[in-house]
């Protein structure tokens, strides 16, 4: 394998591979459209995760954990969720393995046969309704605020690793609310926090805006979501909050006595965010060198490569060990490379593909100096500190890179966010790529037809009041909504 | 439900339940077999998951994912591991429903019958060796420490809630290395990681030792494990680590060149621990008023319940309130439990049944001496302590707590545990319950002529040296090894 990744502009989906596998994030799973997350990948997930749980413990959410096995009956019970959900569904029919008569492997034992199938979930609103079930009686007993941070099965026929993948992580909120006004204010709560993780931890700017019926969560009455640009100008999904009115509530009849003694279907919320967050940190910020991990999720913040002769190896090593623990006692992440076996230069190729946002070199001229050579990931800029300025400097460095980050792929997208001023300059622009800001009727045929000529959608409404003056860019009407459409991941 | 849970000396069986879903530790999933781990039940977890974690990456290993999914070929690669898990395989066959023509439900799509089965993980032995297998190439690759954190499934014939569930939480370590010194000495030090962590943070004292041939891990060549006794005297295997050689490497073709060169197999171990610990917790502290948690794993460290009527209503809750915040400054997890809608009795009854290590009443009167009642779930005791002492003992008192929790549950196993001097005081003893250390000559045979006619097996062997002297418990030749048997979940 070679050193290098594809260059972006030579062609995008090859570049994304490489660094999901030159930086060693993921790997493919045996079996089709599975992955495995590498430990650095993983470090990155475990750093977002601790984020977002934070979050969702400081708004008063509860972690737990509910099976991954659904009967399949409970799928069909809500229409449109089944609708949904029913293409993609792994089903386990049989619990035993017998050994092959000839006893060259193991086959299915048709006795251990199920009475009924069951389906991995998908989604967990079915099984979790189930238990809610048992559990609301009363106005006491809501609302109840619980999240899971789970794997999550969905046959998707065309997969990559990250943004679709037939197994995946994430976490799931699902809560239950006396009132409609309560289980609304909760959906627009949580994709608040969405939005507030995704710029202040991951930098990745989003634009939160509601669902179109057409891009909506199967069971859902409103689907809010955060989307972002990636490097390629396409639109990713990146979080999605639902307010699922009684819908739910309805199929699995859970009903609870008001303060008036009355008996009421209850209000749903769920949502959640998942792994391929980690595809959009890749491609919200990567570039052709490789990864550019923001510093409040880089797994190393700063990695210490010592450079050094024979003659000059203990005294740099040493210095370098010396600088490592000043750094650490920052409370940054610091990995000092001193391994023998690779170059210096083959260090500084691996960590800037892996996205470390500082190196810091140390030679036997630095040492004399009493010097290091600081390179920032996010720029390219290389300078020059003394020992004492990059112990005081390193926490700056960090905040800069960090926000600097974040302003690039903020001023990436708003360059190359446009309001076409017709069907033309629309069409000529999903070519070139990028979003469009405009009108839509609001008719699905209109979504369609737009889908079906350029294959971009409707990423997000903007706002649910009615723009004044404003038309629909493909049928002219008056517009019912100021909309982003985009090509989406 | 009543709010009393049955009485050990009644029903051990039925206390267990009882506490389990008393306490809203747990409840039963849909599916036979399957847990739905409530919030509360969660929480412990995620401390028990913490502490090791902290463990696991202080001992140099990394959390990385790998695939739920395993293809049914991989299963019987290594004979004895397929042989050991063939029974209690979940098997997924299909991958689409569809409608039923009728319009009732769904059913499976016989069109999406899958080519090769997939078994979901029961382990993950098989699917991390085929990634291994791609990883490993030389010396320098080596060692390989990861860990997982994930779900597992294992078809399981009698289950009960947190001890055998078809579908359970652990994790899974699987390290890959260059010599059997290396492997052996992982295997030793994970061994003694899980005793540390059981011991300082669950309060759990156990025995380590080295299960026999029948009882080992199906693929490995030796399998350590922790024991601990339960409240009713029978032990519970808490965590094993595996050396397993070179069985899987061997299996699945895994070699790497070493430093002369030479293209040798890899060594391999693995290790687990799973939310049976939470069994564990419950059985080795719990009591006929419900859990007992040591105060290091527990989500709730200390409860304040206010007591007032309603003229004194303002001036105690803003009391409490204040002492809340003073406590919580010391680190410790503090819970207000300000509810108007139940008694403090009520309130007494169920933070007892949770298990809460301090419960501080504040009172009218407490509030004119400015002193708290402190009760302490572990003895019983009731204490009075003015305000200022209460805010300084607090950490105190939870340390003597966890270490009286641990003393309690360590001076009760060795009162329970026996030396018979002959065949008739060991089934004896297997009758009134206790842990018997005594002389095993080593044979299988003798070791299920034990097991049919008590039901007692090997819990572990202490020592792999031969005694001196000592005779086998049953068969009354020299004794191979000196063992623990006991009766077992």
């Amino acid at each position: 394998m070679s050193k290098r990744v594809t260059p972006r502009s030579e062609d995008y989906a090859k570049w994304y591979t490489d660094v999901v596998l030159k930086a060693q994030l993921a790997d493919y799973g045996p079996v089709r459209g599975t992955m495995v997350i590498r430990p650095y990948g993983y470090a990155i997930w475990e750093a977002i995760k601790a984020a977002y749980d934070l979050r969702f413990k400081e708004t008063g959410h509860e972690n737990a954990y509910f099976p991954l096995f659904i009967p399949k009956s409970y799928m069909s019970r809500e229409a449109q969720h089944v609708e949904g959900f029913a293409k993609e569904c792994a089903v386990v029919t049989h619990t035993r393995l017998r050994a092959t008569e000839d006893g060259s492997g193991v086959e299915v034992d048709p006795d251990s046969k199920l009475d009924e199938e069951l389906i991995i979930r998908p989604t967990s609103e079915t099984v979790i309704w189930s238990l809610y079930k048992q559990w609301i009686n009363s106005y006491r007993d809501l609302p109840i605020l619980i999240n899971q941070w789970v794997n999550i099965v969905r046959w998707e026929m065309r997969t990559r690793l990250f943004l679709r993948t037939t197994e995946f992580l994430w976490q799931e909120g699902h809560t239950a609310h006396a009132t409609k006004d309560e289980a609304v204010a909760e959906t627009l709560k949580m994709i608040e926090v969405y939005r507030q993780v995704a710029e202040d931890e991951l930098a990745l700017p989003v634009i939160v805006g509601l669902k179109s019926e057409a891009e909506k969560f199967a069971g859902a009455e409103e689907t809010w979501c955060i989307e972002a640009m990636m490097g390629d100008k396409r639109a990713l999904q990146s979080g999605t909050s639902h307010y699922l009115g009684q819908n739910f509530a309805k199929a699995f009849d859970v009903t609870f006595r008001n303060e008036a003694n009355e008996e009421q279907y209850v209000y749903a919320t769920s949502w959640g965010v998942s792994t391929r967050l980690i595809g959009a940190v890749i491609m919200a910020h990567g570039d052709d060198q490789g990864l550019r991990l923001p510093p409040n999720i880089a797994p190393i913040q700063a990695v210490i490569v010592p450079i050094y002769k024979d003659d000059s190896r203990d005294e740099v090593l040493g210095a370098t060990k010396e600088l490592a623990s000043l750094l650490e006692a920052t409370g940054a992440r610091i990995k000092l490379d001193d391994r023998d076996t690779v170059s210096p230069g083959f260090k500084f190729n691996e960590w800037e593909m892996k996205g470390v946002p500082v190196r810091i070199e140390l030679g036997p001229r630095d040492l004399k100096q009493s010097t290091v050579m600081v390179a920032r990931r996010d720029t390219g800029e290389k300078l020059s500190f003394s020992n004492d300025q990059i112990v005081s400097r390193l926490p700056e460095l960090l905040t800069e890179i960090q926000s600097g980050l974040y302003k690039q792929a903020r001023d990436f997208r708003e360059a190359n966010t446009y309001s076409p001023g017709n069907w033309d300059e629309f069409k000529e622009l999903m070519n070139t790529g990028g979003f469009a800001r405009c009108g839509w009727d609001g008719d699905p045929l209109t979504e369609a037809a737009i889908k079906n000529e350029t294959k971009a959608t409707v990423r997000c409404i903007l706002d649910e009041q009615e723009p004044a003056g404003i038309k629909c860019i493909h049928s002219g009407k008056p517009a019912r909504y100021l909309v982003i459409f985009a090509k989406a991941y």
